[in-house]
């Protein structure tokens, strides 16, 4: 069994890939992104990665459900209600359904399994936890929401600070730790550092979950040349003094790791890495198609399974 | 002042037609239909008169929003969700704002209010209260609540007694009373006699109210030769063993009523009308336009105001 550690979209793509080579795959999301918006109890991460291993993602976009309209959008705004988070009407339907179980009482592992299986997936999804995680950036202008920095301010603030809210307090589920203490392969995905891995390796219980795991860990770099393929990874980085090498991508995991997937690009870094004592990978880790996916997936499990 | 009384759709033209008459207006709607449905607060009625009253509605179905989408119960579908209430995704925005509203502790009154202020409606909607009440019908298998039997099952069974859940213990609001106690004319809409204006009127004191106000009260057959311009009021009658006639009509409201608007059809039934001591208005009743509407609506003012 592989189990795969996912944000939204970028680790959503590597996700795919090792859905589509048919092993059978667990997907453990942050959730600190998750908030509640008119109401609803909104899980990006967790909708981004269903969306992608269903094959209902948007690729134009990056985000949402392909072929989305946005009638209650259009509707809320007439009411002059808030409109800056783009809540598609296929989208709001998953946010409903989660919103409706989690009042009843199921857990969002729960809840989350449910949709999956309605959706006709063969993987499973797991929340980071159950217990609310909320991640909150420094700006000038002082703490601020993660989807506030994210969508409504478009990401342009300067960060200078992160926090996970909550994630002192939040267990880690059964699931999440009997899928890795059962893992034959475990991927840190390509997500965000900070603000996607960072929040599930907080989870109290699961860096030494990952520590003392039979299986390989190994991590996707995401940066390639220095750049991230989408969201503020780079900007980010820089703001906390990190540079945005996967060098220090890799350094920030290193106590968990045993690989590391280099782009064919960065292969001149390959020493520092191996410095680090991981074993390395290198080849081109652009996702465009769901061909690229397969590819990257299944020269990992190759080098690893 | 005029205060109207209205169910959904039939009701809601009289009410868009006395907008147009452009005299401060005060509708008071039935509330029993309303139903929770995926854990939205959904207000069938209240949602009819103000997308009517706020030009919105859609002319063709007759129900809902004009230029209406259904990306949002498309999804509901996939994921094997109950989509026989027909959810549309502007329709949508109302029922998530009203929900966020009532959890945050507002009253269906207030919360009511807010929209039609943000729709710019110059009326005032009120609930006939802000008490759950819940109209079920008996069929051959037993009670059944109104939406399933009007909508689910397409008013198909046999009614063959009608309940109003909660209304003993139901309050009329404040809001509703003072209403009443000012209004200058008071017009029952031409809604479905037995589950849009009887819940209204069995809500404790309403029927007191209209009987001590000083406004003369008027009522609009909502039947045509026997028959209802739309919904099932002719097969709940029978059921009931009610004859299909204004003349019925008029008689459940006899002791709270002024006046009567017969069709200029049903002319014939005059003089039993007048037989129960109200004065009566013969003139065309059929409100396909808002021109019909308004014309009707003036007739009534010329009358009664």
């Amino acid at each position: 069994m592989i189990v795969a550690l996912s944000g939204g979209v970028g680790g959503a793509k590597l996700a795919r890939g090792l859905y589509l080579t048919a092993h059978p795959l667990t997907v453990i999301v942050n959730t600190a992104d998750d908030f509640e918006h008119l109401g609803l109890a909104i899980c990006p991460d967790l909708d981004s990665v269903m969306y992608a291993l269903a094959d209902l993602s948007d690729p134009e976009r990056g985000w949402g459900v392909r072929g989305e309209s946005w009638g209650s959008l259009e509707m809320l705004s007439r009411y002059g209600a808030p409109d800056w988070f783009q809540l598609g009407d296929r989208d709001l339907a998953t946010h409903l359904l989660r919103t409706q179980g989690l009042r009843q009482g199921q857990s969002l592992t729960g809840v989350t399994a449910q949709l999956c299986r309605a959706l006709g997936l063969a993987a499973r999804l797991l929340p980071m936890s159950d217990d609310p995680v909320r991640t909150q950036v420094r700006t000038p202008t002082g703490w601020m929401d993660f989807q506030v920095y994210f969508v409504k301010e478009r990401c342009k603030p300067a960060v200078k600070a992160i926090r996970f809210l909550g994630v002192e307090k939040a267990k880690a589920t059964p699931q999440t730790l009997q899928a890795i203490a059962n893992a034959r392969l475990i991927v840190l995905c390509p997500s965000n550092p900070l603000v996607s891995v960072d929040p599930i390796l907080s989870v109290p219980g699961m860096r030494d979950a990952l520590k003392t795991a039979s299986a390989p860990v190994i991590a996707v770099s995401p940066l390639i040349q220095g750049r991230a393929i989408k969201g503020p990874t780079v900007e980010m980085l820089h703001g906390l003094d990190i540079e945005p090498s996967p060098v220090a991508v890799a350094g920030r995991y290193a106590d968990v790791l045993d690989g590391f997937v280099l782009d064919a690009l960065d292969r001149a870094l390959h020493g520092q890495i191996a410095a680090l004592g991981l074993e390395v990978l290198v080849m081109d880790t652009l996702m465009k198609t769901d061909e690229h996916k397969r590819r990257l997936a299944e020269a990992i499990v190759n080098e690893w399974l």
